[in-house]
């Protein structure tokens, strides 16, 4: 279910002459970027990529990041990248600002294995370290086990679960979220290492005892760090979705106009259930997502990021 | 440098027919079975396994479980199986048995961070779990940090170290062999996240400010499962050889008839440096090795490992 509106037939060539045209002169012709940029699957912008470095011998993301500024630029260079570097780079910048750990914990819980795994690969190809080193060296105790964990998991994928454990376990995950410092170990290992569907099979029994999903029982202020990425994980692998959706609507209620968030969400789903996503967003109501990112995303990026969201925009 | 001998061509029918004789009327031919499979590459033993399986509908590997006992059967069925798998099940052993995770550190530090990754699939597809997560659930504190740490790590592979890091880290590994407790924690960080590379800059640097080498610190009976672990780490990383060698040794040095340590090394290296490391093992001495294993190794077994020593046996 994907939003992209992407031609069957393109010319990688054709498309990098003309991205090529509208750096030249005065300005950047952005509506050119966005529209061609913005109706390429990412098969088609790597050929794009491939096509332009053969013909003017320039790197075109490089490029594009000289040419185009701000929150378009951000878009833009994201847009361009395969999922896994762009996750690799999105992981990169998290750490960096010691803060937006969701954002790694998002890529470590929502992806399969296989795609965290490629992340990985993305991360030491590009950085010359390993993901799991940079975040461990930015981190210490509960809040670094608790995220390299997560990274470093390749978890079961398959529908074998095993109910006795799934009943321990959802326990020791009620502790945690009661926030017993004593249990963190062992929720972190649970976390880490169960597959989603045992986990699932966890939250299940936890809400069978205690009546409310454990989803509900993470809304709270004042948390740390660790606590805010330990439910961020429990949320996003009970409910990648709803997580997602969480995601937007905080980035909604933002004062001021930091666009990451909108424009990380928009873009790494745009390819797979943004339609989804939004529609559960609008409750129906036609263009209600797009209308939304409209108000708050300004600009370059609001033509470009408007266009992800295809009938509903 | 592999030992092994084998024929480049080698009809995959004929072998399992042949084995499929071996296994008829009373009692089983050892010899045919040493004969051919110790004479297989990796490749020619997945051949004559779909071979068997295609001709008798039976899986070959559970046939020689049955017909083959004790130590010589442990041999050939850690023989037979692909490398990742055959390590997939080293590890799964090792972690039932609650104890030898040196094993396991082994595993994860000789192996390239690709191999590693191999053995974490192959793991999962056999016992639909992840390694990290038996591991996890089998041990707790530093120990559980440690050695998951190890298992999970997907290392950068590549010659860039950073000086300044290896000379702060390899304090850090000081305390830890000094048994600081309050070291563990980061000491376990460095060695679960950094390429090799950058380790032997540490241990280099260890040696440079202690005068010793960080391994010749580690020699100490008393110690405890965690502490077994870290040692092993530090000298499977710093040098994989000396530490293949050290197992060995003490294979041989070892009361009692435990052929596991010999067999593994053996089995493990026959294709790949075996014939380097009974080299080193033996000083020179031409069959020294091969006749250490003999007087060690009693039947089947023997005879089977002690064609992978080729000349040297």
């Amino acid at each position: 279910m994907a939003t992209l509106i992407a031609p069957s037939n393109h010319s990688p060539q054709e498309d990098a002459e003309a991205l090529r045209k509208s750096f030249e002169g005065w300005g950047t012709d952005e509506n050119t970027i966005i529209a061609i940029l913005g109706h390429r699957t990412v098969h088609q912008r790597q050929q794009i990529r491939r096509a332009y470095e053969e013909i003017y011998q320039e790197d075109l993301v490089k490029r594009l990041e000289s040419e185009i500024k701000g929150d378009f630029e951000k878009a833009v260079y994201r847009w361009i990248l395969e999922p896994a570097d762009r996750d690799a780079v999105l992981a990169n910048v998290a750490i960096k600002s010691g803060k937006n750990y969701n954002v790694i914990v998002e890529i470590a819980t929502i992806n399969s294995p296989e795609e965290l795994l490629a992340v990985r690969r993305a991360y030491l190809h590009r950085y010359k370290h390993s993901l799991e080193e940079d975040l461990a060296a930015h981190t210490t105790g509960p809040l670094r086990q608790l995220l390299v964990g997560l990274v470093t998991s390749f978890r079961y994928v398959g529908d074998e679960i095993n109910p006795k454990l799934a009943q321990n376990e959802a326990e020791i995950l009620h502790d945690a979220v009661k926030e017993k410092k004593s249990s963190y170990e062992e929720a972190i290992r649970v976390l880490t290492t169960r597959s989603k569907t045992q986990l699932r099979a966890a939250f299940n029994h936890y809400r069978g005892s205690q009546g409310v999903s454990i989803s509900k029982k993470l809304v709270r202020e004042e948390i740390d760090e660790f606590q805010k990425a330990l439910y961020t994980a429990i949320g996003a692998i009970n409910g990648p979705f709803r997580n997602l959706e969480k995601v937007v609507r905080k980035g909604f209620k933002k004062v001021g106009n930091d666009e990451e968030p909108l424009t990380r969400v928009v873009v790494t789903r745009a390819e797979k259930d943004l339609k989804i996503l939004s529609g559960v967003f609008s409750k129906g109501k036609r263009g209600f997502f797009g209308h939304a990112i409209a108000k708050k995303i300004l600009g370059g990026s609001q033509r470009f990021l408007s266009l992800f969201l295809g009938e509903e925009g």
